[in-house]
């Protein structure tokens, strides 16, 4: 995938700050427009899967990545270039599957979520970072690996370590032999 | 200002392009949210004044900086401490009142709407980026500069440059004679 002509490759860095707290503000937003949490995780998941359609093509140009060869390396390369690039941290990368298509990643700290105490009792359902995992769906898919992202575990609901859940879609088999013909 | 204790002082510097990107659906939301452009405005500015009043914390902290003794010093600040730490840019900073309390940002580049094209025809009195303004005017009443912050010209309206015009409320005069006291 290419840049579109006349953008330019920049690559100055910022401190998060500004952007953790824009977040909360649309967390907060969402919260206004819709009653149910389940509404605001998948409103916030709809958004990130558009957000990380076109985060993909960024990511490429910048990150300079050649083609993964498995889906281990697909995690490695989420977790140690993608999140160390936009979010600053380096999740551990597990497999969770005999099958060799579900990984987990396990966030020791999450900036995203700095400036929140907790959750309000209202909220005990809230995904407050589902826009992750709706990126990391909307990143895979553009290069053709259909998943599902999803919060398996997260410190702001009393879990002892945030967890994102990738399940690739495609059997492993299936991807060798596309790769083949 | 001191930071609450237990939350860790840490610098790590990330890619800004998920920001920007969240920052687009923050905006498209709200477009759906209010008929009005000026009721979006209107939000976008709250939404940053409540940010701006948590974010002078962290800037306070993380730039040491010592306390400014005029408006223009705080003009600087802003643009070549507070936007290089947030936003990567550095505006142009020009006094355009006799009485030195007005000053312009001039925003060559604004990374925000980088991946903006422009405004839709429907849309014509979005201030796009007014966050900005408010989380300016947030950061500054915290440091007992109560001011008021517009952008008064900007590119995606088709303005040469974009420019974010700060008018400090308080007389210099004033602001010396308290600190004479």
């Amino acid at each position: 995938m290419s840049r579109p002509p006349g953008r330019k490759q920049e690559n100055h860095k910022i401190s998060g700050e500004l952007f953790v707290l824009t977040y909360g503000a649309l967390v907060a937003q969402l919260c206004k427009d819709y009653e149910k949490d389940e509404d605001v995780n998948t409103c916030l998941d709809r958004m990130g899967y558009g957000i990380g359609v076109r985060l993909i093509d960024d990511f490429l140009a910048r990150s300079a990545v050649k083609k993964c060869r498995s889906y281990s390396e697909t995690a490695d390369m989420i977790a140690q270039v993608a999140f160390k690039m936009y979010l600053g941290i380096t999740p551990t990368v597990s497999c969770s599957s005999a099958a060799g298509n579900e990984f987990s990643l396990i966030l020791d700290k999450n900036p995203l979520v700095d400036f929140v105490e907790e959750l309000p009792a209202e909220r005990a359902s809230l995904c407050y970072c589902n826009l992750l995992c709706g990126v990391i769906r909307g990143a895979l898919e553009m290069v053709h690996l259909p998943a599902e992202v999803t919060f398996l575990q997260d410190r702001l609901k009393g879990d002892a370590v945030t967890e994102i859940g990738i399940t690739f879609l495609r059997k492993s088999e299936d991807r060798k032999h596309r790769r083949n013909k």
